[in-house]
Order: C-alpha cells, then structure tokens, then sequence
C-alpha cells in the first residue's frame, strides 16, 4: 500500500509496485490507476486516510497485561487493572497509574507521580517526582519527565540552585519523543496541553505551558515561562526565549530564533523571528549583499568623498 | 509562597493569591503589601531570596541510605558509608564511590570510575570507565559522562577511529543536564570546572575545558577542544566550534554561532557572533533589507547604467 | 605519546613533555625532535598515524563474553556464540543476535530486532522493534534506533497518529553517538549507510536515508524523507529540511541550515545555506551592515526626496 500525496507524484505511478493506492480527488488520476489495474481509494486529505488505512494492516507492538516478576514496586503504589509492567521497571511510593496503561522495561517512576489509563511508557524512560501525566499519553524511550529546574541564582560563593517545588502535567493524548527533557518549576506547574505532540531532543523548560494540538518537532527548546497557544507547530530546531508568548495557530519554520512574542495566527521564520515572506525576501537579498556592497562603496566614494 | 522579582510586576499585586511575597527593597511596594495583609521579606537580590526561603519548605526527594538487593556490583568496588544504590544499578570492578552518595535505579557504571562524596546520579544515567565525578555533583536521568569522542580519520577504507584513552574529570559541585553528553579524549581529559552548571541536551565534545561556576543552557554545543573561563554563560542553542579560546565572565545570548576565539568580557550575539550591541542594530537593518535593496537597485540604474 | 598535527604547532614543542611524539613529514622538525631526544615517528596524514599508534598502548573496556543471570531473554530469541549480554538487559521474542557482540547492562530490545556480529550497545539504549543492525556498530548510551515516525495529520477532532509499520536499518559499520533518535518511518525503511558515523543527540526523522561514510557531527537534525550522498559530513548543530537531496562529498559547515537539494562536492554555510565562499563575505558584510545603512540613508535622502 502506497499513497499519493499530492499530484505532482503523479508522474511516478509507472513506477509503483503498490497493490493499492491512497489518491487525492483526481478523477484522470483515479482512471489512469483504474486501467493499471492498482485498487485505490480516494480523500480529501490522501494522507490522513493513508494513516486510517495502515492501521487496517498494522499494529504497533504492545505486551500482555502482566507484572514482570523482576519490576520493584512500592508497596504503597496504587495500580489499576490489566496494566502491563515490564522488567527491571522501578515504581517508587506514592505512585498511581490506571488501567491498561503499558510500562515498558527499565522505566523508573519516582514518588507521588500519576499516571492515567492507556499511557504508554516506553523502555528506559524516566519520571521525577509529582509529574502528573494523562490517559493515552505516550512517553518516547529515554524521555526525561520533570526534572529539576535549571534555575541558578549568581552570588560570590558561585551558583545557588533554585529547588524545584514544583511539578510537570502532562494533559491527555500528550506525545513526547525519544531523549527530549521536561522540566518542573521551582513553584508551580509545567504544563503540556491535550492531544500537544513533542519530536525527540525537544527540551522544555521551568514553568512553560503550550496550548492544545500544538506539535513541536525535533530539537525544539523552549525557555523558561514560555507560553504557547493552541494548535501552533514548531519545526525543527526553533528556539524560543524566556517568557515570550505565542499565540494561537503560530507557525514557525525550521531553525527560527523566537526572542520575543508572536502574534496569533503568525508564520515565522529566521534569527531573529520575522514574517515569513519578509524572511524570504531577506533570505533572497542575504545572497546578493556582497554584490550590494560593491556598489554600495562605488556610491560612497563617488559621493561623499 | 511568590517571588516579586521586578518592580516591573508589582502591578500584578492586585491579583496575587501568596499568602507570603519576597519583594526587592522598595519601600512603596512594601507598604502595600502590609496593607494588603500579606507576609513579606525583602533583599536586594529577591530571586536569590526567594530560593534560600524555598529550601525552608522544600526538600527534593532522596531515598534513605540503602543497597537494593537487585544492583549488581563487583567485589572490586569501593563503596563508602551512607550511601543509596537503587534497584538494578550496575556498578563494575574498581569503581569507587564516597560517602552520603546517591545511586538512583538503573544507572550503569563502567570500570575505574570514581565518584566523590553527596553526589547525586538520578535514574537511567551512564557513567563510561575511568571518569572522575566529585563531590556535591548531580548528574540528571539520561545523561551520559565519558562517552568515546567523536573523532574518525579519513581513509580509502572509508573512517578510522580514534580510540579514547583518556577520561572525563567533572570538579565539586557539577551538576548535568538529562541527555546530555560530555565525551572523552583520544589522550587526556575532557574537564568541567568546578560549580560548573550544564542544562538538558548538552553536548561537550573531547578535550573541553571549562572554567570555575559557568552555566552551558539547553542544546548547548561545544565541538572539540574548546576552551572556556571561568564564570562564562551560554543561552539556549548556542554553539562553539573546534579549538575557540573563550575568556572569563562571557555571555553568549540564545542560538549564537561562534567561529573564534572571544574575549573575557564580551556579550556576544548573532551568526557568526559579533558584540552584542552591534548584532541588536543589525538584526533591526536585516528587516529592512528589502526596502534598502529597492532603494539601491535605483541608485545602481541611475548611476552606473 | 603525543602528536604534532600541523606545522604550526612546531613552536610549542619546547613545552612538551611526550617521551614519543607522531610528526608531519617535515625534515628540519624531525631533526629537532632527535635533538631533543624524544622518539617520534612519521607519516603524510599524521592523526591517522597518532590514531592507529593509539590502539597499541590502548584498548577500550570490552566485557568477556557471558550471559548474565539477570538478563530477561525470551525464549524465541536466537543468540549467536561468544556475546556479552549484560545485567538487566530484556531481549523480547523473534529478536536475533549474530556472534561476539556485546549488549551492555540495562538495553531493551524490542521484538523482530536483528543484530549483525561485533556490535556494541552501550548501556541504556533501546532499541524498538524489527530494527536490522548490522555488524561492527556501535550504539552510544541513551540512543534509541527505530522509534516512532513523528508523523500526525490534522483532523477536527486534533492530530491523528499514522502509525509506524516500517523500520530502521544500519549498515555494517555504523556508529550512534549518545542521546541519538533514529525514527522508523510510517512505511519502507529509515536506512543509515555502511560506515558512518553520528554524534550526540543527533535525530534522523522518518525515511531518511544516508550514503557510504558520512559523518554526522553533535546535535545535527534531519527531517523526514531527507537523502544523503557517500562522504557527507555534516557538522555540529546543522538541520536539514523534509526531502532535500544532499549530493556526495557534500561538507556543512556548524549551525547551517540547509532548505533544498545541495549539489554533489559543495560546500556550504549559513541560514539559508549558500556556497562556504559566499557565505564568508557575507558575513563579513553583515558585521558592516549599520555602515551601509548610514549611507545609505543618506543617499536616500539626497537622490531621492
């Protein structure tokens, strides 16, 4: 099964070895496959019934409900049913996870933290104290929820380190990758909102809220006090400092450095974060300064001097 | 408890529900707040306040001295008194650890590694062989001390690698980052000063020297070789390639890119780094690039065609 | 033993204390290290020779071959003679294991993993399922090879998850540096090319594939569906947007930001990527950039008001 996204790959359809396509609303496209004999179905969003129809065909690897005998677990744990609970995972007191959520080997789940029902934890991943995270959450392995604060108070004896009083939550549907870091506050809550998704190496600092729906791709790091809208999408490697506000529906591009706050409904790109279509135009002038600059002495020396 | 760190906020007062507020030293703001009924402290450094108070009511958690049957730990090691090693730590032969040391579930320790007294490795970390970690350190879950450096020599056959002999010393009071890397030498060592503090995400590359209290903030990235003073910052993102010499009491804002060598002293800012006040005014010409390219597409037509 | 890489470094051989020192071919240096009575040795790429003179005097820590008691290893999991397999270390079903490779503590492999022979996996990492790893690699602490695609469609109801039914492959040869993420794609494979070599905290998105021999250096970033050629390098902190092709011999320089194709042999630099030599004049137009805008101002105002 195959998809075809969008209808400039039309041109590669003599080369599919695909039984069955995903097709955009093409009726020339869908006759063209009619004739070779490929069955397909049709969409408005190819991509999004592509993703429908693979699960059709595939499921990702879930264990059993069961509790590995060589889990260590509190005591004064609180444990729903039909929980699978890997090897070597360690469960401190305190701690209450409900049902059918999937904890995979070699977690490490520290004192008082919550976890809802159908979350999964993937292996190697680890949970500080107080977190609170939603149902059908999913935790990317070596993910790293609610650690200390990175907050140092400069004085003549050196750094003073600010304790984290605080906690993380993690809302509802909240996906977080591979190796990315959330961390709690000194007071107060990290919040992830509902059904948000974070990529791998993403870091989250004290005190941050996003909104709901909101996808921050690889690499992302956001300072401390940053608060972000619902449904905004941070492409990869963006950046964005302490205590900017960004409002809803903001888009920014690979790599932007956010030094301040964004407007709702906003597409921004480049160091520091201008409108896209200014950053392109900048981005096109960038190349030519050099040939701007010939002139530019020409001018200043046939003028000034 | 809340901090009232900026004159700035005291408009905010109206709303504040903290039954205790630590102000800066501002008469004005104080007598409101006795009006207002509510508990108050004041100094000159109130966010530095603030964190000595928290202590009074916070303590993060740290499980009592104990060895957790399930850890695994050669008869070589040298384990001191006090000390918690949690459930399915490895430690290796010739490892020593002192005194009120705190091993959380599931770190590895690689041979020869010494680790001084109060020391802190929070769950899943890694310690590579030979790596020398002091006293009154903390090292957050996922990170990773004396890795092999990163060095491959072309060949016809394609990389060679350079094997690393060396080792990692981090001084007193170093705390690391979750995910973070700090990689060992070819020869030598790879060295954090001492009350050095590294964020999430960081990667120190081999032979990497740091001075004395210098804090490396998120995705902080120092390719081989470098060499910091002391007191130096460094904001979200930045990077330092091979070899830059980087002097005392530096500050380097959110994403720079330093190619060279800096001065002690010097705020620097932008891609590649220039001084800070110089990267403010070019960040507010490089959004009127296009409207200075109209301006000298004419000035070019009207006197050089 | 020490090494003189370049010629440059003659003037510090005064202050060396190496008893045995690797030299470029360089007569009159050679004569006056004989003087002063240190052995050296010679050779046209004198860090290759440092590197290979290194493994006589050095070998890394590399357990003897054992199964420890601890490791949770299903019964349908093929292991092949002569391996290490660590404490704590889970193997899931159908996972199979070629001869002297080394599972170090506390790694979790998912089902349907397949491991070449002579491979290294470093403690914490994880691997998820139907991964094929080649022989001769080496996987760093806390990477994770064959996570979940970040791949969501957005729908009314939020982001919808298209499942990951592909899988992760690397080559003989391939090295993954600490904190790494090497994501599997919706469908097909995400394939890492025979030999080469990533960094720390490197992430490689959904469907990417790399040539023969690159290297891709810290924090380095690509976007689904991205190309590379043989001999890539990419250095520090560089990102690479979704589907951009990237020629053989391709070198980038840190932090650039590469948004389309790249032709084979170029060498590129900056935000938006452009040719290294371009990119060197740019940047050194952009420090005088407030110049210009004096002038031009000033013309602005002569010519045209």
């Amino acid at each position: 099964m195959s998809c075809i996204e969008e209808d400039k790959f039309a041109s590669k359809i003599h080369q599919t070895k695909a039984r069955a396509l995903v097709l955009p609303r093409n009726p020339s496209l869908q006759n063209l496959i009619t004739k070779k004999g490929i069955a397909w179905v049709s969409g408005y969003q190819p991509r999004l019934l592509f993703a429908q129809s693979l699960r059709l065909f595939y499921q990702p690897f879930q264990p059993s409900p069961i509790i590995h005998p060589t889990a260590v677990i509190a005591p004064e744990a609180t444990i729903g049913k039909d929980i699978y609970i890997g090897a070597n995972v360690v469960i401190h007191r305190g701690v209450k996870i409900g049902v059918r959520t999937c904890i995979h080997p070699n977690v490490v789940i520290a004192p008082d933290v919550e976890i809802g029902e159908n979350t999964i934890l993937h292996p190697n991943c680890t949970i500080y104290e107080r977190s609170k995270i939603g149902s059908h959450c999913v935790i990317h392995s070596s993910a790293v929820i609610g650690a200390d604060a990175f907050i140092f108070e400069a004085t003549l004896q050196g750094w003073y380190k600010m304790y984290s009083s605080g906690y993380v939550v993690l809302e509802d549907g909240v996906e977080v990758g591979c190796n990315s870091t959330i961390e709690r506050p000194g007071v107060g809550e990290t919040c992830i909102g509902k059904n948000t998704k974070l990529g791998s190496s993403v870091v989250i600092a004290h005190n941050c809220q996003t909104g709901e729906n909101c996808a921050l791709i690889g690499q992302v790091g956001l300072a401390g006090d940053v608060k972000l809208g619902n449904r905004v999408v941070l492409a990869g490697q963006v950046g964005i400092t302490n205590q900017a506000q960004i409002g809803d529906d903001v888009i920014a591009t690979p790599k932007t450095s956010i030094f301040g706050d964004v407007q709702p409904g906003a597409e921004v790109s480049g160091s520091p974060a201008v409108d896209k279509r200014l950053y392109l135009k900048i981005s096109a002038i960038y190349k030519r300064l050099p040939e701007m600059y010939e002139v530019f002495k020409k001018l200043k020396k046939n003028f000034f001097y």
